[in-house]
């Protein structure tokens, strides 16, 4: 058993990151890459990146001790359904040296497994976009909201930054001064905090800006409003606020009332300590008061503590999760 | 004065009207072409249309006669602001055989003007977006909304839309059954109101066919939403009230409290007698209650009137207005 390695990729938009690890949690190889997501850079541009982590990864690894991977990915399901995915994901996999099979997961369930070993809970993932799942025995069940921004996303960073917006436009629609955060938004936007004479020219140039770009760079100003809330900017607190009973509510939509089971929150506007983190463990609190609430952690280590626990020899694997999946600094 | 003819067109996104009308109210013309709006159709296209509904006004008329002329048109600033459409607009006037000069007035103040004669009021307007405006000496002051569907538009068709497709899937992933107006969603985005054994393989489908269309489409659903309204269903009853309040709020911005200047409403969703003009009356009774409330009328005629005001031999344009601009039926 001291020989046997394991393999894990979380496999995101803008990075892919692979760690090789043994059955005590010694870390014996670790690799990134590129956005390696199939959906949106194709399948072998996909597979390129994740050839690159998982070489620099296996570098220092005798890959016929490596017996169980896996991979999280955010799609996954699509990757399943398309053979040409599939096909370019399986040549990467040999091509690194690796003869074992591997699974595939998607991206939430990697982010439970990093903030808990149960093999029941809930996962909440606020980033870009916004959804939550239940989880049992370690595989995704019910799914809620994820529908993207045009339909869903509630209290995501683009729901919090086209409210930003809503609220800057409103405040000027009424001819008021914007407050701190309205000012932060339209420096974001046009360069400048002013708002011109006749602010219907303001309210127009801050509409141009936004459409003329991809709706999903509204995100772009959650950062912003996080920031702001933290000064206890009121605006922001209320979409903080705002923002955290949706989320509360997406978990709502799947977790039954009183689980006591896990819940863990994933995603950039969890995982930090922000004020969103901070009014949505409140709001959890509140709807759950006996559940322990989780941080999402190293997901390339849940991904391969997943692939390790289906392994014959690994008996405990609550006790190996405490090992191979440190928890968040 | 008796010889004196004015015209009045109402240029929209799918239809361009025309009217000629003397100053005792006789219409001695009208005219209907396509959509001239020349943001959407090009400058040209747009001017061919408006050329159309000129020549179909003026088969029967001495233009020589007429004397003033007025454009109503959604994104009159912008015309304005174009060389080459402000030419291409002046070549159909010309070429319609025309010479007495005309003006471009925005859509919401001919919606506007074909309810009240009142120098100073409020517009309230829904349709595929909605706007609200103050009205100055018949001229447009301040303006609310208006920011389109990504940034605004609330209380609009495309909200209303996009609300009943929202509830939905927030039904869909409580594993909960849709009511009538999910199932209405349903079927007219699936072609069927069955939800699959797996609800989520629902979720997926609701949300590709949405986002497969431009995101505007969305307001074709805004009918269901007042059907089922009209049929006390409570989930649209609710979005029509929600609706209606983010209507109320955007008129706000603009509209002074304790105000008595008249209010119109005008758009599609306003002007019929549907639920949500009724809970946005209410509305606007709770906030503005000693102010009269209007309905918009014939924008053609309301523009012919906009252009008569301002001849000398015009003494009483408020008697004038009821001659020449027909209440709504």
């Amino acid at each position: 058993m001291s020989g046997t390695i394991v393999v894990g990729l979380d496999v995101g938009g803008t990075s892919t990151r692979a760690v090789a690890l043994t059955l005590t949690g010694e870390r014996v190889g670790s690799g990134r890459a590129g956005g390696g997501n199939p959906t949106t850079h194709g399948a072998d541009a996909a597979a390129t990146q994740l050839l690159a982590a998982l070489n620099a990864a296996l570098a220092d690894v005798d890959t016929a001790a490596v017996r169980a991977g896996t991979i999280g990915l955010a799609g996954a399901g699509r990757l399943l359904a398309d053979p040409d995915g599939r096909a370019a994901f399986d040549r990467a996999w040999r091509e690194a040296g690796l003869r074992c099979p591997y699974a595939v997961h998607g991206d939430a369930l990697v982010a439970y497994a990093s903030g808990s070993p149960a093999p029941d809970g809930t996962v909440l993932v606020a980033g870009t976009g916004a959804i939550a799942a239940q989880v049992r025995d370690l595989r995704l069940d019910r799914v809620a909201d994820g529908h993207g921004w045009l339909l869903g996303d509630a209290g995501s960073g683009f729901w919090l930054g086209r409210e930003a917006v809503r609220r800057l436009l409103a405040t000027l629609d009424r001819g008021e001064h914007p407050g701190p955060l309205g000012r932060a938004v339209l420096a974001e936007l046009l360069g400048t905090d002013e708002v011109a004479a006749r602010p219907r020219a303001t309210v127009d140039a801050v509409v141009q800006t936004v459409t003329r770009r991809p709706p999903v760079e509204l995100a772009r100003l959650a950062p912003l409003v996080v920031t702001a809330a933290a000064e206890h900017e009121p605006v922001a607190g209320s979409l903080v606020a705002e923002g955290a009973a949706h989320l509360a509510e997406t978990a709502g939509r799947i977790r039954p009332a009183g689980s006591t089971e896990p819940l863990v929150l994933g995603g950039g506007l969890l995982t930090a300590d922000t004020p969103l983190a901070a009014a949505v463990r409140a709001e959890l609190a509140r709807r759950w008061p006996d559940a322990p609430v989780r941080t999402a952690g190293d997901g390339a280590a849940a991904a391969a503590w997943l692939a390790a626990r289906d392994l014959p020899e690994v008996t405990d694997p609550t006790t190996l999760h405490a090992l191979m999946v440190r928890p968040p600094a």
